[in-house]
């Protein structure tokens, strides 16, 4: 094995390092566990790695729910968790240069303190990192308004599978020269290179966001409040719903003062300062005239921390009702209302509660798939739902997954997506950047069976 | 040859096919110009290429300045111009599909009936289709705020090179299934497959703009307004720079009442309707803040629409003053003005006027190397001039084309920008979607020496 300081086989710590927050799927068992500090160590593993064909895994903070850093047997994890210094700061041109290892947190931190924003917010921000939301292009609630990870990266430096570095794409605002490589690694799962760099673009920093709140009797009017406000070329800087059995998941666990029989709620930010009041009283008038049965705005930021204290919530609220496996699909706006009422009918179908929220204003929702992992029965019944969920967001004119990624978890219904030129055009392209086939092997597209 | 009625080989027609707007570069002699209005024809072709091993060179309107859709010898022109149905426009979700010959003004008027807005603008948005705007990633005026083309394409469909027909991309606002390929064929300029189908992404129609101007002694001052102004965290819909060369040519083209000794414009706009005045406040403060001489602000559209006459009237204008060759290149924004100064310095060098305008807000700047092309050493002089932008470019940190894209005019300077692992990774590219090497040879990247 590589002899090197920032190489371990060490199996406790192997073990620490094998899964990420993926359920179902089987973690493999890695060879060694390598946490490089600089390019050229990753250069180094690189090389050896190619020479006697082993797999590579790239890791970020492994919290990725779709198996994407999960171990695969025989491989190299390649953790670039130390690789987390902040290079530069650029006031001027709104830029930032970073190793991959740096937290999404303490980027945003460090740019705020310069009166810029870094956007893009996955729900792991707080320990996630720019490698790792690279790496799987990672949204959040506030792509409705900024983008997803993609829309931010400007130049990568990339580690190629037999060690080559490349630096692709550019520090400017705007370029053509060339293919698009950036966005080919962006959201390409390790699959095709390690990243060892990162320039992001960052914009002056937004106001504090006002919240709005307004609930319905089904989501079917919540849906048409989507449409209805966003064709009025408002940008809310945030646009979630919550499902009747998410709002009942978060009122058993804390009484927020809900009204009882809530159908479905929309909560609404804008960051526009001086403008976000109007901006709020636009949503409030779209969702009453939608037929919402109460709308409250706040009237200043505090009020509306209260509001989204809601959303905020979810995760700890569905957690109490049991096992968890988070999906992920997005439809086009116009189908929202069928794929809620679609995800209702197969939570009854299967007999397991999903409730459900997500970036109503992005078509991209979470059905949480509540189960008892200790109950092969609950756990085969939870699958099913799993898969007919994807089954009627590709139904919808939708996609599999809206920001979780592939990994593992989603391979086989990638395929169902892509189709089969689609699959044999992504299985030319991983040829040409990995031919041995050691970079993530088995993630996204399945290894040739060969 | 291919029989079928969408296939000539007329000499006089194909003479009218064979080249683009690019200046330099000679155009090759094709063997026949196929113009298809579907895409089965555009698959037969395709195959039928593929099996003979004849090259393709997608055209669009050919209003590209780098020879991108120029012919190259023994191709086959194909030109997508008779695919150009409108076939959907979404209301609720805010999408267009069209075949790839649809004038982007075409569709802009199609939307805006629709109270939708199509934001990509190129120089020849009244003639370009956006098959060609997708293939060679067009910006504009409004990318300072909207983006570019490939900020708007979603979903495309694409004839490979050996003629099966890719789907990908999504309807949905969100997706991170698979690899980008969208990114990857948008700017690809013909190289990795035809474009058939595009689906994009429309906006709500923006207000019509308010429209400031502001003069100064300096392009320095000029530089210093753009990224004081945009530190302010507003984005103008149009923020645009001319030059003291291109104030002047457009004075004596046609008297504006300019003041005399121009240094440098900005014209700033903003369509935010009801902020709008505020916004055009806040610019021109900034401008008389960095030492602005005159700064005017329209009061109402229409006024506005005199003040960014100049703008309009540059590339008559400079057409006056001889032959052109305009190049483009972007820089961060920190380095515009060195990038400026720079420009006239290598004017005044290689004894060619050079006046120089562009997207001050993205950096992407339009030098214009005037000369006279009846007298060769004239010719040199330009050429030699062109080349030295593009080194200045880069060595400023820039890229040797913002918006017009590669072709063959810059295919040398393009190895320099990439480097060698950059231009292997290209061509690995290349090599995976078009083996046999047939689409559009010899464009963007040089075809293998073997």
């Amino acid at each position: 094995m590589l002899e090197a300081d920032y190489v371990t086989t060490d199996p406790d710590v192997l073990e620490a390092y094998r899964s990420d927050q993926a359920r179902f799927g089987r973690a493999g068992q890695p060879l060694a566990l390598a946490r490089p500090r600089e390019t050229r160590e990753v250069v180094r593993i690189l090389e050896y790695a190619h020479e006697h064909r082993i797999p590579v895994v790239p890791q970020g903070a492994r919290t990725g729910l779709s198996g994407g850093a999960a171990a695969v047997d025989g491989a190299i994890l390649l953790s670039l968790e130390r690789m987390d210094r902040i290079l530069d700061v650029d006031e001027v041109d709104h830029t930032a240069t970073v190793q991959p290892g740096v937290v999404n947190a303490v980027l945003s931190k460090a740019v705020a303190d310069k009166g810029l924003f870094y956007p893009p917010d996955p729900g792991s921000w707080e320990s996630s990192t720019i490698g790792g939301n690279v790496a799987t292009n990672a949204g959040g609630l506030c792509c409705v308004k900024y983008g997803v990870t993609s829309d931010f990266v400007r130049e990568l430096e990339v580690v190629l599978a037999d060690g080559r570095v490349l630096r692709t794409g550019r520090h400017t605002a705007k370029g053509v020269a060339g293919y698009d490589l950036v966005r080919l690694f962006t959201g390409s799962e390790g699959t095709l290179g390690v990243i060892t760099e990162v320039t992001v673009a960052l914009r002056p920093a937004a106001e504090k966001p006002l919240t709005a709140l307004a609930f319905f009797a089904t989501p079917v009017e919540a849906c048409r409040t989507v449409t209805a406000y966003l064709s009025t070329g408002r940008r809310p800087s945030v646009l979630e719903f919550m499902d009747r059995a998410t709002v009942d998941a978060v009122s058993a666990y804390r009484d927020l003062g809900f009204p009882d029989d809530v159908g479905a709620v929309l909560i609404a930010q804008s960051d526009r300062g001086p403008a976000a009041p109007d901006d709020l009283d636009a949503f409030a008038r779209a969702a009453r005239e939608c037929g919402a049965t109460e709308v409250l705005v706040a009237s200043d930021p505090a009020e509306g921390d209260l509001l989204i204290e809601a959303r905020r919530l979810v995760g700890v609220a569905v957690a109490q009702l049991g096992d968890q496996l988070i999906d992920d699909v997005c439809v086009p706006r116009s189908r929202l209302a069928e794929l809620i009422d679609g995800i209702v009918a197969i939570g009854r179908e299967h007999g397991v509660a999903v409730p459900c929220c997500g970036h109503a204003g992005d078509g991209n929702l979470h059905p949480t798939v509540v189960f008892d992992a200790a109950d092969p029965e609950s756990v085969r019944r939870g699958q099913a739902a799993f898969d007919a969920i994807m089954a009627l967001g590709l139904r919808l004119g939708g996609t599999i997954t809206g920001e979780h990624g592939v990994g593992t978890l989603k391979r086989a219904w990638l395929e169902t997506e892509l189709g089969e030129v689609g699959l044999s055009v992504h299985q030319a392209v991983k040829q040409a950047f990995d031919p041995r086939g050691i970079l993530n092997p088995g993630k996204v597209i399945a290894r040739p069976s060969c």
